[in-house]
């Protein structure tokens, strides 16, 4: 998507370590008209596939969900990354290892949002190794849901997630793949 | 706003010690199209002021905040709860004690989001004892952002967090406001 890729070239900031910063208008400040523009792709691409449930999970994930959910006229869920006492017993729940924080939490959906007459759309951020999407996708299986295909503003087609899925047989529609990106000068490349 | 009252007396739910579980389409399945009338109502409550900057804390605000940023045309920036790799140093912080999970965090919001210039609209989907309001409220001051006013989903009137609020000045706008609720009868009662 053009829209989303030029935006990463000139708002986004390559760091050591494999680190895209996009926090100007993905995941800390929100550019909710460009998440619209995103919803608006998605749902062409998905215009075949009955979805009736847009899935992500928390933090960054839950505001380009409502737009996509909001595009689809369908409710969305956000699974919880730590059990609260807001929460009944009676939860899907799987442990995810973050990369980024460095830890294993447990991610949480409860039975009555997710079932076998869901058709799911899973939408996140970001995907890398794609250790938050397995955890979700377990849930879904666990649930019974179909899943109808996954949505991605970005992924890092240098890192294996991506392919890994795609091999597994699902629909991957990442809105921008960075090919490759380089903390000396900031360039950046993008797959298509 | 009779049409989120009718809700939470549709699809709350009263559990003991004080607790409201709207979680089928507040704050863990999201109906978007509730959040949107939200928007609305909020939007012509604050015509007259100049917002320019939506302000939330993760996770349960920030759906309802990207639909608020939708309707004013601004952008949202959602508070993070624990320092991430992907933030630089350079960061409002402030200590948040949360009742609900029984321990304290820190939150942050990077100082390239939140300025002088910026006239805010904070939104949270619940109010009770008001200490992550506190927080955010800090973190504001701390920018010289204006707070131009607050807005509640739910307050939890029995709680001391709007009525402190509003005693200093701040411009409360919960668009529901829980008087009483019986977790024996699950009679719920607002307050006009």
């Amino acid at each position: 998507m053009k829209e989303l890729e030029d935006r990463i070239i000139k708002d986004g900031t390559v760091k050591s370590g494999g680190v895209l910063k996009v926090d100007s208008f993905l995941n800390h400040q929100m550019d909710v008209a460009l998440f619209q523009d995103m919803a608006k792709q998605w749902h062409e691409d998905f215009a075949d596939a009955h979805i009736n449930k847009v899935l992500t999970i928390e933090a960054s994930g839950i505001g380009i969900a409502a737009a996509v959910a909001a595009e689809f006229g369908v409710p969305a869920v956000f699974a919880k990354k730590s059990q609260s006492i807001n929460l009944d017993g009676s939860v899907y729940t799987t442990p995810i290892k973050s990369f980024t924080h460095g830890r294993t939490y447990d991610v949480i959906v409860s039975k009555r949002y997710l079932g076998p007459d869901d058709h799911v759309l899973i939408i996140d951020d970001f995907l890398a190794n794609g250790a938050a999407m397995r955890g979700l996708l377990k849930i879904c299986a666990e649930a019974g849901a179909t899943v109808e295909g996954i949505g991605i503003a970005v992924e890092k087609g240098f890192q294996p997630g991506g392919r890994d899925l795609r091999a597994d047989g699902y629909t991957v529609d990442s809105l921008a793949i960075v090919e490759s990106m380089d903390p000396e000068t900031g360039e950046i490349t993008f797959r298509h």
